[in-house]
C-alpha cells in the first residue's frame, strides 16, 4: 500500500458514482465498480466500498455545495439491483494496515458528517431510498442522511452485522447514531447490533430505525414524493447557477507539496511537516457578484481547498510525520479584509459556503492525529479564520520583538468577528470558548480587541499563545520541543490529544471521533478481530473466527 | 495471577492506609507497605500502588461514610518523608495482563469518583495535602478530592509523566478531570502531560493544577486550618456515630458464591454465571431507630454490599464468564416497601447512604464490561431498585403467562418512585431516560403505574422488557440467545455495549470510563507500550522505548 492516494477527483472520472441533475432535486447513485477499488487483492462486490468510493462520494457532496447549489434535496440509492450496499470491503479491511483502517473510517466518518449537516446549512437534505440489503457501511450511508425510506419486500433489511459477522464495530458512527440520533431504545439496539440478518419492514420503523417503510410498488413514487417535499421546504434563495471547481494547482516534489496558497514541506529524518499558508495578493472581491467572478480561483476558497488537501495527504501518505508546524506569511490586514468580506456577504450562498467550508477545515485539522503546532513568525498573517489555527493546534509559539537579521513585519495576532462565533468545533463552542473554559471571562477580554495587530507581550498575557520568545530563545526552544516531541510514543500522542482537544460539551460528532472510534482502534488491535485466526481474516473461508473468551 | 482476588477487607488487616479520627477531621495517611503488592515480582516503592492499595482505600472511604458519618472533611496525606504518591506501579502494570491492567484501571476510577462525589451527596470533603512528589496515578489521587494544596518548595510538584516516561496515558481519570473539572487550558495541558517533571509552585496554581500553593513553613497549619473550613461547611445534620460494616456472610464454592441474600452460580463452560437476588424475608424497619439497630443486617443494605461483591469477584476473577444473568426471587411487594421506607427516611443519614450505596452498585453493574442480560422469572421481585437492574442490562426477558408445574406467582414487575430519581446513571440520566430517549413521554407513562404489579403483556406494552415469551417458547428462546451471545468475539461486546450503554448527555463520569477508558484499552495493546522494546517494558531498565513511528 505505498502508492500515494490522491484525493483529487471529479465527475469525469468517478468509477463508482452517478450524479443526474432535475432541477432541484439530485439523484446520487451508487454503483461500485467491482475492479475498481484503490489497492490489488479484492474485488468491491455487492456495492462495497474501499477509500476510493469514498473520495469520490466526498468530491461529489463537495461539488453539490459549489457547483450545483440549486439542489434542494439529494436522493441517494443503488444502481444495483438486489443490493443497496454492503458495508466496506471486508477483504480491504483484512488486508489494510492499522493506520489504513483508521484514517479510512476518520475520512468515511468526515464525509457522513459533512452530507449530514447540508440540509440545516446550506438547504440541502439527503434522503436514502433503501431497496435492497443495506449492512453494515451501507446502513452507515443511511443513517447519515435525513430521511430513510426502505422498501418493504422480504430481502430489503437494514443491518449493522458487524459484531457478530466480523468481531469490529460499525466504525462510522452507526452505533452513535443509532444511540443518539435516531435514540433507538437500547435493549433493543443490542437486539439489532448482534444479529447478523438486520430487521425488515414495519419492524425497523417501530424499533425507529428507518423513518418510513413502503410498499415496493408505490417505493418509486414515494422516494419522488419525498425528495420534491424536501426540495420545496429548502427552495427560498437559491441561486440558478453554482461555480466550477477547477482542478488544484499543485506540484508534488520529492519532500514538498506546492500549491497556488500553501506550501508543505516534509522532513521525514525529523517526522516534522511544516504547512506554510500565504496570504493574499490582492484585494478581497468588490462585490457578491465579483466573488461569483473569481469562482475557484477566490483566495479564501482557494486556501481551504489545498490545506484540506494538504492534510489529507499527510495522513494517509506520510505516516511517520508525527508533528505538524503551521505557519503563515503574509499582510494580516487584508486577511482579515478577505474574511470580513465573506461575513459581511454571508447571506449570499457563495460567501456561506466559503465560510461553512473554513469551518469542515479546522475541524478536519482538530481531529487529525498529529500533534500541531503553530509558529508565530515575523511577517506572518495569523488573524480571524487563519488566527483559529492557533487555537485548533495542541501548542503555538510566539516570536517576540526584534529579530536580528530579519526585516519582516514584527509577528502579530489580529482576532476578528470570526474568532467568536462562525467556526465551532465539533464540540459546538468556539476554540476561544474551548480554550477557556475554566476562565470564560476571557473570551469577552480577548473580544474586546479585535481588529489589534496584537504583538507577543499583549497575545500572551490574552491567553491567545503558549510561549512567547524573542531572539535569544526562539530558535533553541523550537528546535527542543521539535526533538521532544518527536521522540515520544506516537500512540501515546494520539491519546493524548484525542482526549484534551475536546473539552466541555461533547456532541454526536466528538462521541464519534473520541468514543466510537477509540474503541474500534482498540479493537482493531486485537487478535479476536484481526489475528490469524480472527474474524476479519478468516471472513469468506467459510470459517468462523476462533476468539480468546477473556473479557477486558 | 491466578490467586482469588478479594475486595473485602476491613481497618484491622490494613497495609498501606492509616487514619486517624479528630472529632469531624479525618486523617488519611498514604504509607504503602513495599511488600504488601497483590502479586510477585515487584515492590511498591515511593507509595506506589497496585490493586491492593486500592482496594484498602475503596473500603476506607466506604466507611468513612458508614462508620464515620461524624466526619466532614478527610485529609489524603503520604505517610512517607519525600513523596506523595509515584503513581500506578510500573511492573506491575509491565507484568500485568491486558484484562488485569483494564480492570484495575476500572476499579481506581470506581473508588475516585465515589470519594469526588461524597462532599456533594455525604457532606464529607476530600483536601489533598500535598508535599512531595505526586505524580502519575498520585496526581490522579488528587485530582479527585474537592482541594489541592500544594507545598511551595523545591521538590514538591504535580506531573503526569506517563506520555514521556511510558508511553501510556493517565489511566485514573487524569486527564479528563485536567480539562473537564480543573478546566486547565488546553495548551497548557498539552506542556504539562508532555513533560517528566510537573510543575511546582506558583505556577500549579497558575496553571488551575492546584487550588493553593503555601510554604512548606505555614503548610500544615494551612491544612489543618482548611479542614477545619470543610468541615464546618458540612456540619449540618452530622449524626455522632456510624454502624459497624461488619464482615459479609459469604461462603465460596468450586463454581458457586453464596451470599445471605445473593447467589453467584457460575458455568464456565458456557460463559453465563446467573445471580440470584433474594427478596427481603421481613418487613423494612419501623423507624430509622430501627434502621440504625439492624445496622450491617438490614436487609437493602447486605443486598447492596453482595451484589457488589459478587460483580467485582466476577470482574477480576472469572474473566471467561461474558454474560451475567440476573434474577430475583421474593415478595415485591416487600421490596417496595423497603424503599418506600429508604426513600421516606431519606432526610435521616443511614437511609440516605444506603440509597446512595445502592446508586453506586448500579453504576457498578452500569461499566461492567460483560453482557448482562434479566430474567424476570416467575416468583421474582423486581420492583423499584431492583427494577433498575431490568433497564442496567443490554436486554430482559420476560415469563409471560403459567408456565407448566411451576406454581410461584406468575411474574411481574413493579414500578416505584425509585425508578424516576434516585438511583442516576453516570450520564445524570435515570435509566428509563435514557432507555425512552426517543420518546421521552413514555417516562410518563411508565410512572403513571407505579405500584401496579405489571404482568408481561403491559410491561411489555410499556416498552419495560425487550422479549416476553410463554410457556412455550421460553427455554429456548433463553438458550439460544445464551448461546450466540457465548459465540461472539468478547472484545466487539465490550466495544458495543460502551457504545449502546449511554446514549444521552455525556458527564465527566462518563467521558472517564468511555472515551479516556477506550484510548487507554488502545494503547495498552499497542507495542510502543507493551511490546518487547516498549516503555512500560522497558521502565527502569535504564533504555528508553524504542517506538514504531507511525501515526495512525
Amino acid at each position: 500500500m505505498s502508492k500515494r492516494i490522491d484525493f483529487q477527483t471529479d465527475p469525469s472520472k468517478y468509477r463508482h458514482w452517478k450524479v443526474e441533475y432535475e432541477g432541484p432535486v439530485a439523484r446520487l447513485i451508487m454503483d461500485v465498480d467491482e475492479k475498481g477499488g484503490l489497492f490489488d487483492g479484492y474485488e468491491l462486490k455487492l456495492n462495497s466500498y474501499d477509500l476510493s468510493v469514498d473520495i469520490e462520494l466526498a468530491d461529489v457532496i463537495q461539488r453539490m455545495r459549489f457547483e450545483h447549489p440549486e439542489v434542494g434535496a439529494v436522493v441517494m440509492q443503488s444502481g444495483k439491483d438486489r443490493v443497496f450496499c454492503a458495508g466496506a470491503n471486508i477483504r480491504m479491511l483484512g488486508g489494510a494496515t492499522h493506520a489504513h483502517k483508521v484514517n479510512f473510517c476518520k475520512f468515511t466518518n468526515e464525509t457522513r458528517n459533512t452530507y449530514e449537516a447540508a440540509g440545516a446549512e446550506s438547504g440541502q437534505s439527503y434522503i436514502c431510498a433503501v431497496r435492497g440489503s443495506c449492512a453494515g457501511g451501507g446502513y452507515e450511508l443511511a443513517l447519515a442522511c435525513d430521511h430513510i425510506i426502505l422498501t418493504d419486500d422480504s430481502s430489503s433489511a437494514v443491518a449493522l452485522p458487524e459484531v457478530p459477522l466480523l468481531a469490529v464495530l460499525p466504525g462510522t458512527g452507526g452505533l452513535t447514531r443509532v444511540t443518539d440520533k435516531r435514540k433507538v431504545r437500547r435493549d433493543l439496539a443490542d437486539v439489532f447490533c448482534a444479529m447478523e440478518e438486520g430487521v425488515r419492514g414495519k419492524k425497523a420503523k417501530d424499533w425507529r430505525l428507518v423513518d418510513e417503510v413502503v410498499p415496493n410498488s408505490k417505493f418509486d413514487e414515494a422516494v419522488t414524493e419525498r425528495a420534491k417535499e424536501f426540495a420545496e421546504r429548502n427552495a427560498a434563495g437559491k441561486p440558478d447557477n453554482g461555480i466550477a471547481l477547477t482542478p488544484l494547482d499543485r506540484t508534488f516534489g520529492e519532500d514538498s507539496v506546492t500549491y497556488s496558497t500553501v506550501e508543505l514541506a516534509i522532513e521525514r529524518d525529523k517526522g516534522v511537516a511544516t504547512i506554510t499558508l500565504s496570504g493574499p495578493d490582492g484585494d478581497p472581491p468588490a462585490s457578491t457578484e465579483e466573488l461569483v467572478g473569481e469562482g475557484a480561483s477566490n483566495w479564501m476558497l482557494r486556501l481551504a481547498r489545498e490545506l484540506d488537501d494538504a492534510i489529507l495527504h499527510l495522513r494517509l501518505n506520510e505516516l511517520e510525520v508525527g508533528v505538524l508546524v503551521f505557519k503563515s506569511q503574509g499582510d494580516p490586514q487584508k486577511v482579515a479584509d478577505f474574511e470580513a468580506f465573506m461575513l459581511a456577504s454571508r447571506d449570499f450562498w457563495l460567501a456561506r459556503e466559503i465560510l461553512l467550508y473554513w469551518k469542515r477545515v479546522l475541524k478536519r485539522v482538530d481531529v487529525t492525529s498529529r500533534s500541531l503546532v503553530a509558529l508565530v513568525e515575523n511577517g506572518s498573517c495569523f488573524a480571524g479564520f487563519l488566527a483559529e489555527l492557533l487555537f485548533a493546534v495542541d501548542r503555538s509559539y510566539m516570536m517576540d520583538g526584534e529579530f536580528e537579521g530579519d526585516n519582516r513585519p514584527v509577528a502579530t495576532i489580529t482576532l476578528t468577528e470570526g474568532n467568536f462565533g462562525p467556526y465551532p468545533m465539533a464540540n459546538d463552542l468556539t476554540r476561544l470558548q474551548t480554550r477557556f473554559l475554566g476562565e470564560p471571562e476571557r473570551v469577552d477580554v480577548a473580544k474586546a480587541r479585535i481588529g489589534e495587530a496584537l504583538e507577543a507581550e499583549d497575545a500572551d498575557e490574552l491567553g491567545l499563545v503558549t510561549f512567547a520568545y524573542d531572539d535569544i530563545d526562539w530558535e533553541d526552544e523550537i528546535r527542543i520541543f521539535l526533538e521532544e516531541r518527536a521522540s515520544f510514543s506516537p500512540d501515546a500522542m494520539t491519546g493524548m490529544e484525542a482526549n484534551l482537544r475536546f473539552a466541555g460539551p461533547e456532541t454526536m460528532e466528538t462521541r464519534i471521533f473520541g468514543r466510537l472510534t477509540a474503541w474500534q482502534n482498540w479493537i482493531f488491535q486485537r487478535p479476536n478481530a484481526v489475528g490469524e485466526k480472527g474474524a476479519l481474516q478468516r471472513y469468506g473461508t467459510g470459517l468462523r473466527g476462533e476468539y480468546d473468551m477473556k473479557r477486558v
